[in-house]
């Protein structure tokens, strides 16, 4: 097995408890260094970098395969591709498209997200895909990975060593990835004008201000996970990009606090986890004040009169919006909708954190996960 | 709104203590009548009805859209088209495909999935595939709903009323629909031969008659399920089309036990998941013992070594092979691999049905849930 990059780099967790917190708190800087490498802010549009020089024109629908929480972000850009450049996105978890013997034209592209480049399932996606004609991108945090190697294009997050096993600024890094690459994609198919471009490669400017304002979340955060803390399980709920980060959200509180959570699209509920609240059960709602916001909050009315106890994270207009009461409303700066995965994930991150830590868990090393899973 | 032509019906329990169960006994039966719609027992080929001529030939990829049991029997569906007919499938829970804006090519096919035909996300967005040119197949229960009415092409199950509001019969149903479609197209783009087709034929005449052979394990899972009962998550693992089904199952079990049931690609495990497992955690596993046997055994290991009490559904030889201590193993009949997931639905139906039992729920009407979502 190859040795990583960064497991050859000291690393240390500065002033914080745990790496997983400094790698949180490391986000505005790691997404504003990741931006800055796929986007030219002076002229406020996509530029690739060299090796990453994809023709998007050609594409005629993109096949997407990655694992855990790089599976989530590449839900995530499955939204972004399709709405910003209109091209079709085909996702599957990497241990099963590998055996799904999906039909694939010669010639199509398939991109696949690892932050250790060495997930064995997306390897073996990968080499599936290099068989069947197909050329590779790859979105990876350590250029010296196989599965670097074995690409076409290679995408770097340059979110730095990330030596916390729950992921966190890896992910916000390889949204910033594709949330150029999409951009991209937008304007070479002639479906993103050049005032759009602007407007989107500007909402990514301001990215790590906001992120950096998200953080000052933190206190409220603590405050309410102690109480999520004694939670059995909780459900999180979005829609549209917020319905992958609700998956994500999920996820997280899983892996380090052991709390059985599970991420819901908003729409399904009423099509049976509905059946599960009750006023034991916290619903975590990540909703900001978008064309969806209205939809999203009829869900959190059935959650609320059913006794369920809300905690909605959203932005000022959501707030006065919402209209009803919650456990606790986690207010974060406006956003461009599009780009508002990347500031969300800070809430959800943080409240992960701080439940498994008012639960005691080994936050860095939870059980039975390995950072990198290189067997199937 | 459309009085439905259940509700119109005289429906009873017969000897049965809740429509559901009478619904899961009823399943040889109408699995029969459906496939006999769809299938020509005495020339061992597909032969869709009047109303259903679907070409296939010219079909770039189907777009599926549906909501909560209805989405996974499409989930499986998508392994059929893909395997049988290599036709790519795009699918999605309409709640998201609605909104999501995708790009369709006019002329496209889009199927929707619904037992009332009445589900509003579902006909929302058949309303969205119609306005962009496609052309439109419906699977439903009801042929008189308005999904029903708005399609080109409707595609019945044969299921009968259905009263017990967690769907066992019409998800049945409805796999026998996309199994028969699957031939069909395979046949029309020339990727089955005759003698493919006439084994998956022969397949789907041997159903009724497994299915009834696993309805005789419902002593044992009552048994089983009095322990489940005191259990308060459990997980269900499965690769390939028994991954929808442990979605399904887990659907199930929440619906109307309470219990908080989930269902995960049993190759995801690694990526999270896994942390929830301790000797508390119930993780049934469902897997036949075809091609991705070996993979699912490897799960299963990691699950034993941390304590997780396994109860493997699968059949003789992968009982005989997974030489492992599990809490249960239910054996089911030896099945055509393609069409497992219409007899391994029975088990995971009983096992809900017998928890939510000796839970005292009200099974055919669990709370907070409607047997029809015509609301968004």
């Amino acid at each position: 097995m190859t040795r990583s990059v960064a497991a050859s780099l000291t690393v240390d967790k500065g002033n914080h408890r745990h790496f997983m917190l400094k790698e949180i708190y490391e986000q505005p800087e790691v997404i504003s260094h990741t931006f800055g490498h796929y986007l030219d802010f002076a002229e406020s549009r996509a530029e690739l970098p060299e090796g990453a020089g994809i023709d998007f024109t050609t594409v005629e629908r993109l096949s997407v395969s990655a694992c855990g929480t790089a599976y989530y972000a590449g839900l995530i850009g499955k939204y972004w591709f399709e709405r910003l450049a209109r091209m079709p996105v085909e996702i599957d978890v990497a241990s099963e498209f590998r055996y799904r013997e999906m039909p694939l034209k010669p010639g199509g592209l398939s991109l696949f997200i690892s932050q250790s480049g060495e997930t064995a399932d997306t390897l073996a996606s990968l080499r599936y895909c290099r068989q069947a004609g197909q050329r590779i991108a790859a979105i990876v945090n350590v250029p010296t990975s196989t599965i670097a190697r074995e690409a076409d294009f290679v995408l770097p997050t340059m979110a730095g060593p990330e030596i916390g096993v729950a992921s966190t600024k890896a992910f916000t890094c390889q949204l910033s990835v594709l949330f150029s690459l999409a951009i991209a994609a937008g304007r070479q198919r002639g479906f993103l004008s050049e005032a759009d471009e602007r407007r989107l490669v500007q909402a990514a400017v301001e990215l790590p201000r906001l992120a950096a304002h998200a953080l000052k979340l933190e206190g409220r955060i603590e405050r309410l996970a102690k109480e999520l803390s004694k939670a059995k399980d909780v459900l999180y709920l979005g829609r549209g990009t917020s319905f992958p980060l609700a998956l994500e959200g999920a996820l997280k509180l899983k892996e380090i606090s052991y709390i059985h959570a599970e991420g819901y699209a908003a729409g399904e509920l009423k099509h049976g986890p509905i059946a599960l609240i009750d006023e034991t059960l916290p619903v975590i709602v990540i909703a900001p004040f978008d064309a969806l916001f209205e939809k999203t909050v009829s869900n959190m009315q059935e959650v609320a009169a059913r006794g369920g106890r809300i905690i909605l994270i959203t932005d000022e207009k959501g707030a006065a919006h919402a209209s009803l009461e919650t456990m606790e409303t986690l207010v974060l700066p406006d956003v461009a909708p599009e780009i508002a995965p990347l500031v969300y994930s800070i809430p959800v991150q943080l409240i992960a954190y701080h439940t498994a830590v008012f639960m005691g868990t080994d936050v860095d090393q939870p059980r039975n996960l390995a950072k990198s899973v290189t067997v199937e």
